[in-house]
């Protein structure tokens, strides 16, 4: 049946129906489902195990322990289930959250320990809940003209949430209740709160989107405590059973097929939570329906996604991002847990090391032991290109890497939009090395529950400053964003993945290449970007190449920025830097955010900058210039009456007037500085030559390092790939297959 | 003896005349000289124990093996000794001082291995110099008009430097050398060098300077190895004796008391190096001198004070200081190391933990056989007044701190001048909290040995912004600097502590006051300040308050700066900010280099501006104004025009036509912004009330944080302390005796 459900929305309409008909669906599911409680996240057999560890030590019984004391001091002040009247943030609010994860922390140590106190702490909660509910009109603060709003909380979202803990915090307790007592509380709250957030409110029910996977999970799972399984079909398949919504529809349509959401990881690890959680209720209760193994496991490489799409245990902050999530999140502790209790993979438990937090669940306790016997082994981080969409065909997500004494990191962005939290960023990129972010990525303008700073939401800076296209590291035409900044536009189009590959030379060397292209960023304008990483452990040297072409029938402004972390040290051309007073750059589009610090003109031939990172080491980016190209000089934070913006520094390459223009450049990580030890060596730049050239469509980039040898990058970013291309250099002919390869040629 | 010696260099000179009438002297000396080697820092006794410790497994045998390697990868080349002819940095330059660290490290591998191979290559060297030096005129890139040029270097600190290191190496490798190959390398090299650097230099030999340093302690351990207790004798009293020169003398005048170097921290870490070699040196050779006690201790109390200088590892950056030297570097692994070999005071280890570099010493093994059996325990950093000057009455550092759930360090600085890398920064103050610098010193203006930044040297922002008054946190008179930026007026001016002190209250608070001034930073103005660091358990409350008074005749401009670390969250008043266009702020004094990105002028009251730094805390100064002040929010990087400068923050107080003027203030650091766990709290002040009053001289500070409770700091900053101070506050009377005192007031 599972293999079944693999299929597309229509097969399964019909699978719907006929299974109704003959009643072997409702009937097959019914016979599996546990009569024992508890049998969600948690079940009986982890309650028995989780009695027994609590009784040595470890990070189990710590753990336990802390939660236990917390959850001490809490049941000692008398229940508070206020009337609902703030919206996000205000009192209510908070205290209804407060609320469901103490009822979840109380039912778990009611598991553990037996004691009764426990178990009636919840059930007087859920009493006064059970009394309280019915009498709630719609939540006084709900947003006018949103088709979503919840009766305890502002929005549908939070209820169901707040459904998702309840509904397990009862379960856990449920084995101490009597019948009238459960009555009591299912007819009085439970029940009703599911009939609101299903038949009541169909839209976000069925809605193909985080919103509706919440709800689904919060139905679905109290449908299996309370026996329920309507709901459960419900949850998903969507309402009408059909399977046009649902969670499974969900499964199917917000990930790709390698577990790539398409928001991005920050939106990622917070969608995680209720996918991964319901997952685990519909094992718990329905273990046929092999929920792990849906549409080739997808829940299980969701979680290593997320995992994936971080360096140095932060998440590659693109979209709106708040720069300081990291893998340690609460929500990819769950999914990591979660994915060690099925996997047993002990690379997970280097990443459940570093979270430092155990959960109090069957899953929890087999990664505490594991990491009380020291079982974990290095987690390993892949360079892959995550399709996008849900076919894995709309753009890519390419993330390279190689570890050189360190790890460094490549991230190429020609993924699609990503809804309302994309950025109008089409095929930027982002370097990390030794740890650091060094060609950066603003992120969300925001911070986060900083009432001072626009209540703590997404800041004014966010949408002029942001999203724009100049705030990212990829070509601006004519000083406009993508898309023209339109979320719709963007949404319809996406760019597409030329190819992503890697290739070790005979010589040692290790080339990773991905290339793509977008035609639609501007009405009238083709980019194409090919990025490759290098390591050249002969000369103990890695780089990047960047080729980014743009070709219009008409002159444009064309706009190449690198957004830096670190101190600029040196350029090899006049910096031309204003000293008395600076300007902004322009007046919209994210311009209006840029202070112009210095505007130079490099003489033709190869401009370098080099910065100088916080981690010690040297960066230097070198560029072909024609002697007409400007490089300007920036700095955030003009236009910003607040202080909203944190004052980071970029060079753009702006060449003007011109129809088709390739920015060709090389980056090279450096040297070290070590005031410590009093010592700098490789402060300047190695590159001696770079060029560009196409020959029949190939693309030749010759570059060298002062050595005895020249390096040419040959590659082919033609759409589609050829067998065996030619071409000849200095004289000599050369030749290779596929879409690139890396040449080492002697000088003679 | 020993105590004789501590007296004045008057009764030196009666003493060494006294003694070598009768011939004491030298035979006293002579006769406890050790006839074994080696024998400097490193003895025979040593070397057995080493001998020994490198066959178990431990700290100390991986240092010794990770030595060994690197020693005989670089004996495999060529002994190189070139003809000097590169200046500082250059080839010539970093070959010769390559060479001595190898013969030192060639020498101590000789020693552990008997392996001849190694006292081969150090005598190989050795004659190689040995031929060389004889020939060498002055260094051709001496400076000209410096009286200090070498002959392997350009200057003679290098050529001092090169000997202590040298004699170390000769040391360790005598014993297998034959008669002629001794009379060789004496004949051909040691004796005319230390010749040059004794007699044919008088003027850097004698100089009470860290240069004379390693030039006594050159002279002083070669004398030691070869015997020659004259040159001892030289080292120690100076060229002629007389104690006007010499060792003893520097450790009579560049240190206070305490052990504080007038030049600050940094300067004191390098300062350090040839003090506790040499001294060890003479401890091995002559034990009878004591001079681990001489002049209670200061050699100790040096290395003691250096650690004390320091906060989460790294130095305070007063002065001219590179921010990222700290307690690791190997001039203070070398004095931790000598101190727990002398002390075993085992809070020592665990700054030599963190330090994580063992010394291939018998001191260094101590400290390796310590920490492999864990004995380190904490190390207590205290709250103390290094009373500055060789008297340590010629101002103070004092260094306040406290730990409230991390350690928190006031750092206030009525120091003297320091010489020519002093700042021009009396009474400036610094903050920092939970492992970070909060209130902030822009240290030196240089990136060490990056040669595109000024060679490596001080920038020209050196002079021009971190020197001038307006680069610290404290007042600035009409934009000029203090001593009108004069370093010979700085010199012969200082500050002075009128107190510190510290007191706990009956209700658990915790006070610490430190009070100081000074009448020569200008012509016509005084300027006093009162800092005090308070703790206030009772509601988890930590709080600096300032007070600075400056008082003329005449009507003035003053500015008072707060350069602080992190991110403007909120103001309590509209910021005036500049958005399309900013400027330099003025034309000289350091004020030419900073933006004016707003101005504004807060009503009358209680003026507050919020912070949040990287560690994650909120921080609030909040300031009385009178509605005439200004506050002008600044961004270095002006006139800038290679980047030089790292583009700090500040907000400057300013008022106006004034001739008297109090700044007073409360600094709050409070709450906690996680975006990780999703929560922040307390982002907002809760300083509800502030005031400042004198009543007969006593200067009343109430405040508040809206509780029940006011709370009044009370001081009297008077010159003489007074027995009993009593005033009213609320139509109640109060009294303290002392200089201060914190009182807590029910509201009524």
């Amino acid at each position: 049946m599972t293999r079944l459900m693999n299929n597309k929305a229509v097969s399964r309409l019909f699978m719907a129906a006929f299974l109704s008909v003959f009643g072997l669906w409702v009937s097959a599911c019914t016979a599996t489902t546990a009569q024992t409680h508890p049998n969600l996240v948690i079940n009986h057999q982890d309650v028995v195990a989780m009695k027994k560890a609590i009784k040595k030590e470890g990070r189990f019984k710590s753990t336990f322990i802390a939660q236990k004391t917390s959850v001490d001091t809490q049941i000692k002040q008398a229940i508070t289930v206020p009337v609902p009247k703030d919206g996000g943030g205000g009192y209510t609010h908070e205290r209804h959250k407060k609320n469901y994860k103490l009822m979840y922390n109380a039912g778990v140590i009611y598991q553990l320990t037996g004691d009764q106190k426990y178990a009636n702490y919840v059930r007087d909660m859920l009493f006064a809940y059970a009394e309280l509910y019915p009498t709630l009109p719609l939540h006084p603060k709900r947003k006018l003209g949103k088709k979503n709003p919840g009766k305890l909380f502002w929005q549908s979202l939070n209820e169901a949430v707040w459904l998702v803990y309840t509904s397990q915090a009862y379960d856990l307790v449920l084995p101490s209740l009597n019948a009238s007592e459960k009555a009591k509380i299912e007819t009085g709250l439970l029940r009703p709160i599911v009939k609101f957030l299903s038949v009541d409110s169909p839209k976000t029910f069925n809605k193909v989107h985080n919103h509706g996977t919440w709800t689904t999970a919060a139905v679905g799972m109290t449908g299996y405590v309370l026996g329920e399984l309507d709901w459960v079909e419900q949850a998903l398949y969507g309402l009408d059973k059909s399977g046009t919504g649902g969670f499974l529809r969900q499964l199917d349509e917000l990930f790709s097929p390698q577990g790539y959401y398409n928001e991005g990881p920050y939106y990622q690890r917070y969608a995680l939570m209720p996918f991964v959680t319901f997952a685990k209720a519909i094992q718990a209760n329905q273990p046929e329906r092999k929920i792990f193994e849906y549409r080739n496991g997808i829940v299980l490489k969701a979680i290593n996604t997320t995992i994936q799409l971080s360096y140095n245990k932060l998440f590659f902050p693109i979209n709106d991002s708040i720069k300081s999530k990291g893998t340690d999140t609460i929500e990819l502790v769950n999914g990591v847990t979660i994915a060690y209790g099925l996997t047993k993979n002990t690379g997970l438990l280097s990443i459940a090391k570093s979270q430092d937090q155990i959960l109090l669940t069957g899953d929890g306790l087999k990664v505490a032991d594991a990491l009380d016997n020291k079982q974990e082994t290095p987690y390993h981080f892949e360079s892959v290109a995550f399709g996008d969409g849900n076919d894995g065909k709309q753009g890519a997500l390419v993330i390279m890497r190689q570890n050189v004494g360190g790890d460094q990191a490549v991230l190429f962005k020609p993924a699609s939009q990503g809804l309302g939290h994309g950025h109008f960023d089409k095929l930027t990129w982002q370097f990390y090395d030794k740890g650091e972010e060094i060609v950066s990525d603003y992120g969300a303008a925001r911070f986060l529950n900083v009432e001072a700073k626009s209540g703590g939401g997404y800041l004014p800076e966010n949408n002029s400053w942001a999203k724009q296209t100049i705030a990212h590291n990829t070509v601006v035409v004519d000083e406009k964003s993508h898309f023209n900044g339109k979320v719709k536009t963007g949404n319809e189009n996406h760019p597409e993945l030329i190819f992503y590959g890697e290739n070790k030379t005979s010589n040692g060397n290790v080339v990773k290449v991905a290339s793509a292209k977008i035609n639609t960023a501007y009405k009238d304008v083709k980019l194409k970007r090919t990025l490759a990483l290098i390591e050249l452990p002969k000369i103990s040297q890695s780089l990047v190449v960047d080729v980014f072409d743009v070709v219009s029938d008409n002159k444009h402004q064309l706009d190449l920025p690198i957004h830096y972390k670190g101190h600029l040290i040196d350029t090899n051309f006049d910096l031309g830097t204003k000293t008395q007073s600076i300007s902004a750059l322009g007046d919209k589009n994210g311009y209006q955010h840029l202070w112009l610090k210095a505007q130079a003109q490099p003489k033709s031939g190869l401009a370098k900058v080099t910065w100088l990172n916080d981690n010690g080491r040297f960066y230097t980016q070198s560029s072909i210039v024609d002697g007409n190209a400007e490089v300007l000089f920036t700095q955030l934070g003009a236009n910003d009456p607040n202080f909203n913006l944190r004052n980071e520094n970029a060079f753009i390459y702006r060449v003007n007037d011109i129809k088709q223009h390739s920015f060709v450049s090389v980056f090279e990580p450096h040297g070290e500085y070590n005031p410590s030890k009093e010592f700098t060596k490789d402060a300047s730049s190695k590159l001696s030559q770079l060029t560009h050239h196409k020959v029949k469509g190939v693309d030749l980039v010759t570059f060298s390092f002062g050595g005895t040898v020249d390096y040419v990058l040959a590659f082919n970013s033609k759409n589609s790939e050829s067998l065996s291309i030619n071409f000849s250099y200095n004289g000599k002919s050369f030749e290779f297959t596929g879409h690139f390869k890396l040449f080492e040629i002697n000088k003679s």
